[in-house]
């Protein structure tokens, strides 16, 4: 390790208390991006984080948006060395039901919870205000310690993340010389446990498809027409009562072609990870998976594709009956996709795979917004490399390479709108409880946060 | 034929421009059931046809329920004769859209129209008031020529049929002596075509069930739970698109255990009908049966069970896309049944055969108003023998023994109620258009139709 990190850590843990004091002070604010009542407060967050990064020695402006504005901050003191652009956000999720808090949300405080530690309570703790300061502090430290930063970083922090971030592809269209750098860093992932460290490398991507058969020219009295008059909601449920068969896999020719299998050492590191798949299972009522069969359940969230009907409708469904036939049903489908699979592709095999299916006298339409691929980073690359060796020093164990079952529209946006990789390093836990009352980031998450990004960055640099 | 019967049938071709008057002053009352501001208007067909009925000769009253009042007449003037109840009913379905009539719908005309010669026109003119004035035109002529009726005549005249028969059952329940019959004659059914008479002799039944499948214990993101989470759409799929084979079979076990085939000669009867199966079928948008393979239209409408799906619904249903896997997915089903067949057999056979295929981690949950079986007359009895003959001889041709794809309310009540067969003659044709503007109803339909209740009650009498 070099002399200047063995500062920079040392500096990190002497001035935990002050670290601890700015991120209250940020937590305070109620910066709830989806109530435009709080929009003032939002003002509030921004100029106070824009300020701190200034403080940092950042050149850092807010910067308006039809929106809640934007934080962008540069620091391209290293000519020669990488750019990266650290992403976060400064707004958080309505706080609501209050009842529930046991102490006000916009009050941070530190408590010991068992098996924890010392935890930091309060509405953004984890999502995304502590994390983020786990980055700028980092950044603190190597400028207080070294008067540079290892690297060429820029900073830019949304203000919309819970409210559908309306503002974020208009700002980046338009800002796109000054924010598109070799790398982007992303911090407002988690961790799979509080010990060892992690890298999201695999998004699965989302394709959308809605199925809508019509049948008789009206909808039919079953008595006068039951028997011969074909019923569309008979077709469907015949139709897609075959998307999968009896191992949970999907049918339509072709989906599984362009999927890739993990690799061996992948699988082994997921086998190895201290996953508790009865707990994840009964927690939403279940007790065993519908996945493809002989697979766990970590592969089949982070590393399967899947076709999953996510609603459906047809003829009669106010209370009582009603004796119709009616003369359409739909339902709306949505399959998520893994790296190297086509959204077109699969789209146009599952429309073909209906066609097939379809008897005669009905017709069929079909509605979709198209889709994204899944994202998967390539776990040898250089900065990959860099980052698996930072995480490993400072945890003391190789970071798990993570898959994560959703998008992460950031991500997207970064890859389309600016050509630009993510590196997605994280240090939430999966009972912060984001989102919901008493939300908590592990004082350890803090700061061992901050200590992973001062490493990640040296080694960045190398 | 009897002198009687030859003066009356006389009688009634002599007077049928005075018939047409009377039915066309109660065509002009607009006794809309189903519409309160009509009410008074139905309280004065109802005083309309009272006061005929006592021009008549019968014992005629206009009889209070909390809804529109019936009707009940009576005249038992021949002692040891049978006792038959007459049923129709006086109420009209609403004209709109108005403008669609060629003429208004409560200024009733004759018209010549192709292929029928003259027709009426008018709401009402075929469902009911036509209808219900052939069986009072045949007993005023009866009376007016002999000073009495063949046999026991009671009728009993409904004024909310077409807005559910609310009152129908209590008034039954409360008058269960008066109005018991040995045999009701019900006029509210059709003809295949207009030169042959015909008799409704089965009305398939109905039994309905909803099933409710539930598998996670709250609706999901597809993204963070989609692989290894159960999806109720996926299930209810999979289970009901087995619900029919490839050949329109339905799967239940049992379903058509007690289903018996029609006999040789109704289904010769049934064949040998000038019926369209390309005209019916095109007018709903249709070019094939979805019915149990090898089966006539007629056959599959009249004589065989089905299991329609009436309605369907799960997950996100309003527009664009909700990436969600649903806690539950439901279904509404209602089985048409045939003569034999058990509605509660049907039901749990139903119950039995979802439960079966319902994968690990789903519940089901079923609701059910329970059923109602078909109704299946002996084409032998006594009583059709004696229609059947009075029909052949008014007509020059045998009727068909039709049946009916759907359940006739007050037959079922006769049956429960009052423990009583019901004989269903009427003239209607398909295209009379009732319910939609411009209902016609054909002169001759009007004419024979008197003609032929003149002869039923004679050979009710024989």
């Amino acid at each position: 390790m070099s002399e200047h990190l063995e500062r920079v850590l040392e500096r990190l843990d002497e001035t935990t208390d002050a670290a601890l004091a700015r991120l209250f002070t940020f937590l305070k604010i109620p910066s709830i991006s989806t109530d435009p009542e709080h929009h003032p407060e939002c003002r509030r967050a921004a100029a106070w984080v824009a300020d701190d990064l200034n403080d940092i020695g950042f050149d850092a402006r807010v910067r308006p948006t039809d929106g809640q504005p934007m934080v962008v901050a540069h620091d391209h003191s290293q000519p020669g060395k990488p750019h990266v652009l650290f992403y976060g956000h400064y707004d958080v999720q309505p706080p609501e039901p209050l009842e529930l808090w046991e102490t006000p949300p916009f009050e941070p405080r530190l408590a010991d919870e068992e098996g924890h530690g010392q935890v930091i309570i309060a509405r953004g703790a984890a999502d995304d205000k502590g994390q983020l300061m786990t980055f700028l502090e980092a950044c603190r430290a190597w400028k207080s310690v070294t008067g540079n930063l290892p690297v060429n970083v820029s900073v830019l922090l949304e203000g919309e993340e819970e409210s559908g971030s309306p503002s974020l592809a208009p700002f980046l269209d338009a800002n796109k010389d000054e924010l598109t750098a070799d790398l982007a860093l992303v911090c407002d992932t988690g961790q799979t446990d509080a010990k060892t460290p992690a890298i999201t490398t695999r998004l699965r991507g989302l394709a959308d498809m809605e199925v809508i058969i019509t049948g008789p020219n009206r909808d039919l009295h079953s008595g006068m027409f039951g028997g011969p008059a074909v019923n569309p909601i008979r077709v469907l449920t015949s139709i897609l009562g075959q998307l999968h068969n009896d191992e949970g896999r999907v049918e339509i020719p072709g989906f599984y072609d362009d999927v890739a299998e993990i690799s061996a050492e992948q699988r082994a590191q997921w086998a190895a990870l201290d996953f508790d798949e009865a707990a994840f299972l009964g927690d939403i009522g279940l007790k065993s998976s519908a996945g493809e069969a002989g697979r766990s359940l970590l592969e089949l969230i982070w590393s399967r594709p899947t076709a999953e009907m996510n609603g459906i409708i047809g003829g009669y469904t106010g209370p009582g009956t009603k004796t119709v036939i009616p003369s359409v049903a739909s339902a709306k489908l949505t399959f998520r996709l893994v790296p190297d699979q086509d959204p077109d592709k699969i789209l146009s095999a599952f429309k073909q795979w209906i066609e097939e299916r379809l008897p005669a006298d009905c017709s069929v339409a079909f509605k979709s917004r198209g889709g994204s691929p899944a994202v998967g980073f390539d776990l040898d690359g250089t900065e990959m490399q860099a980052a698996r060796a930072a995480l490993a020093a400072e945890w003391g164990r190789a970071p798990v390479m993570m898959g994560c079952g959703g998008s992460i529209p950031i991500v997207e946006a970064f890859k389309t709108t600016l050509g630009m990789e993510s590196l997605l390093i994280g240090f939430g836990l999966d009972d912060d409880r984001i989102h919901s009352p008493n939300e908590k980031y592990n004082l350890t998450s803090f700061t061992k946060g901050a200590r992973s990004w001062a490493r990640v960055l040296a080694e960045l640099a190398a």
